[in-house]
């Protein structure tokens, strides 16, 4: 499968840390969710594409970004999932995606609980002012650093889990909770997470 | 039962917001996280306990402060387990959680997920720079006010849930992802959860 990718600008916290700031400066095709236009604005970066609901956009900046405005009015999906969305239309399938946490704490978890949703038709990852949320399918290796903040999360908590070099090893485990595989650890510059079941989230900071 | 109160300063960002900064400044009884105590003291807001593994303080603060440090250094449990688990044994059992949320965005998961394993021996609550998490062990009414915002979590998904004077209201409905209950709103001054099964949470935007 040949990638064809973008970033998308969700609106929640614009990011601060140079990571995400940087990947969104040097972008070639930036999706911005409605409600992020104007600290896109104030940033002095610019759009490729607009996508929302636009009930958050003035008539000033309707007219000014018509060209690249792209409406959709679907009350199920939420902003991130609309430009996610207008993304697998334009067979867009490797998507890093900024500024979708901070802010309002439901809107932050809706949109980290929904990336394993987005992994079924694309590669996806979140980038935060703090780390990087990768859903995964299946078993995989993860790049990484010795003492790498390491969490795993198990949305269904059905998925049984075995870890290699990390700090707190799991061995055919389920986490029951959500909090129960948070504050691991990288013991190397590699780890391994092999399980069967649902979707994982693993979250390493930077 | 008689309920004894106290305010837990986490160690994620320092609260803005009035409301929670309010309630950390007027608090009788301030249970401050260690890797907090800089932030309160920037406050110039004093704590009646810091609680944890203390491996965040210098020798200094720890030496100032030693009348009132309690140390704790189970691996298993994160810094706001143990300030919640040093309320429990000082017969505290009404506790205000602020500053649990902003900064790594993993504990900060953590910290809102731990809630119902909180709520089984004391009343809890949790309250950010944009609303209050609530644990409900059982069917409740909410005070609420029109079009506030509202998201039902279910982390273990298997809860049946109804809801009364909600914009998309549930049914005898499980929400088998954690997104699937965010983004409603209260068509009222209260609105009502009826539900069997595990603990929910629901969060209220200010």
């Amino acid at each position: 499968m040949r990638l064809k990718s973008a970033v998308i600008l969700a609106n929640g916290s614009f990011p601060v840390h140079e990571i995400p700031l940087n990947i969104l400066k040097t972008s070639e095709c930036l999706v911005c969710c409605d409600g992020a236009i104007n600290k896109l604005e104030t940033a002095g970066i610019k759009a490729h594409a607009i996508v929302g609901d636009l009930d958050s956009l003035s008539n000033d900046l309707k007219r000014k970004y018509q060209d690249i405005i792209h409406h959709f009015s679907n009350q199920d999906t939420n902003d991130l999932t609309k430009a996610v969305n207008w993304c697998l239309m334009n067979k867009i399938n490797d998507i890093t995606i900024v500024g979708a946490t901070g802010e309002r704490d439901d809107h932050m978890i809706g949109n980290i609980f929904l990336l394993p949703s987005y992994t079924k038709k694309m590669k996806v990852k979140m980038l935060t002012d703090y780390g990087i949320f990768t859903p995964v399918m299946r078993s995989r290796n993860f790049d990484s650093y010795i003492g790498q903040q390491v969490s795993i999360f198990s949305p269904q908590a059905e998925t049984i889990i075995t870890t290699a070099n990390l700090r707190y090893e799991l061995t055919n485990q389920k986490l029951d909770m959500l909090w129960q595989g948070t504050l691991n650890e990288s013991m190397g510059d590699s780890f391994r997470i092999d399980f069967e079941g649902p979707s994982l989230i693993v979250y390493q900071e930077y």
